[in-house]
């Protein structure tokens, strides 16, 4: 059972996750190769992943056999178990729990290599709409407090197989990053009044400079205080807490934005691996909660070093006006 | 002139370093190659780098010229500046101030790789008062608020050149990381008393489940809520705030316990890549503070994907009980 444990001092909670653990040798750094060959993820290999846990497939179909659009599966080696308790205990200084949660892929389409902004933009929306889904089943589970939704894409951006896909890991503990973000718009809402994200989206809109796109519902920014080269939030206009409160008109519209996107980073950096991760307030939050969800979407261009690592203190190289400004002048295609 | 900027919801500053902008392509990932051939941190090449600041030498030596056993330079291409005013200011709802601060390097020995395991232990020793020596030197500038001194080995961890160095960034705020965990200092002072680094290694030495080694003066433990496969922390047993106030001795005790355990490292792992980290009390704070200044020591074996980035929370394949064991383990050579 894995298990999860939290720094006395940072109060950081970590996985350790010990059925994935193997000999020092075994991690050495591997060569950044791509792995071509069987993919187990392409139709007709349904029998290489686990049960799948969802799909969108044609009516004639049968599970775990082809026929699908969209496909949840549990992830193989899965860095959390969803039986057992939480067996919450504190030993001496040290706090830990069972490392209870679920771990799932969802392969985003039957193609192999399918990207946000080539699928068609209905695909996209479906694909959203299952985060959503899976979001809203699993907050039914009351030991669960959080799901991180994610997707990585290349190898250096850490995806470990190349047929496009998005994970989610959901956690009996909020992530630091959520809770420190979360803390600061209650702060915010306390001495200033409203919302510290309506209030940047408002002042970006007036001053214009580093507004990368938008549409009738969402804002595309390069944030003020960019931590890497051409980082761009995704932020709904209106404010709401909660992803899986949004409805089909707002997903469509996300869809849009999000697939105009990448086509931006693609046609800029030249399909650069990035990282997408959803920002979403905890499961079961009230909807008058101060939070505010979004998307951030990180191209993985520069290594991060020693500084970085250890201080939380990032040097970037690129002015997010200057990003703006490229991704701004990018090429839509169709 | 590089600017620092605030986050308006996460408080964390970032150094945007606008000299060092270039166009997209210049940002699409460098393969991991080593470039060998010529090194500027070489002796005979000193008028390659921008003029020392210090440097340990012979006697009979010039400034500037061969004849030195550790050397510290300006970094060429300097994340921060050192001229100017801080020129603090909020507009709107960001915070920026001028990037005002020091970028330098500390080459570690004349000879091209050595590394803390080979050099001799008085060397090491020497390395470890120049850090002091440094943090000492910019500590006499009011404007700067911490020095961040780090090392990074290998490429993946971020080292751009091959030659043995150090670094050190002198910075105007205080790095998100390094607050935190002295708020938990004082939290932990305040409600419970004592220092929590202290109690932490009260507990691992009774335990005896991660303690890698330890010596008069230090402990080197697996922390119990390992972010990354055997990072190691290296904690001075007296409670201390500051490095720079630490004697010829305790410096001595040092050298010896990091040489071993980048022995250690080396050993079990096969000389990876590594970032080491100084976590200390901010310039110029009181004897009394309850901060406890320690080494940090991160192999760099795993890449960190889209799920740590953006949340904070990290997957650790490795327990820190089986990284202390190979690590105990790895046969010491001298």
């Amino acid at each position: 059972m894995p298990e999860l444990r939290r720094d006395p001092v940072i109060g950081r909670w970590v996985i350790i996750a010990t059925e994935r653990a193997g000999r020092p040798s075994d991690f050495q750094l591997q060569e950044d190769v791509t792995v071509e060959g069987f993919c187990p993820f392409c139709p007709g290999n349904e029998e290489k992943t686990p049960p799948e846990i969802a799909a969108y497939r044609e009516a004639n179909s049968v599970e775990n056999g082809p026929g699908w659009r969209i496909r949840v599966v549990p992830n193989k080696h899965p860095a959390l178990r969803i039986e057992g308790t939480l067996d919450e205990r504190r030993e001496g200084v040290f706090d830990r729990m069972n490392g209870i949660g679920a771990h799932e892929v969802i392969i985003e389409s039957p193609i192999h290599d399918s990207s946000f902004c080539t699928l068609p933009r209905d695909h996209v929306r479906d694909i959203l709409r299952v985060y959503k889904e899976r979001i809203i089943d699993l907050a039914n589970d009351s030991r669960l407090r959080y799901v991180v939704v994610f997707k990585n894409r290349g190898r250096l951006a850490g995806a470990s197989l190349q047929h496009s896909h998005s994970q989610l890991v959901a956690l009996p503990v909020i992530p630091k990053r959520v809770y420190e973000e979360r803390e600061s718009c209650t702060s915010y809402r306390e001495t200033r009044g409203g919302c510290v994200f309506c209030d940047v989206m408002e002042e970006e809109l007036s001053l214009d400079v580093r507004v990368v796109d938008r549409n009738d519902s969402f804002v595309v920014l390069s944030p003020y205080a960019s931590r890497f080269p051409f980082e761009v939030w995704i932020l709904p206009i209106r404010h709401s807490a909660l992803y899986e409160t949004q409805d089909e008109e707002t997903l469509g519209q996300l869809a849009e934005i999000l697939s105009r996107t990448v086509e931006r980073i693609d046609g800029t950096l030249h399909n650069p691996p990035y990282n997408l991760l959803l920002h979403n307030a905890p499961l079961r939050s009230e909807q008058t909660d101060c939070y505010h969800w979004h998307f951030e979407l990180i191209p993985r261009l520069t290594r991060v070093a020693g500084f970085e690592w250890g201080s939380g203190f990032y040097i970037n190289p690129v002015p997010p006006e200057d990003a703006t400004r490229y991704l701004r002048e990018s090429r839509l295609g169709s």
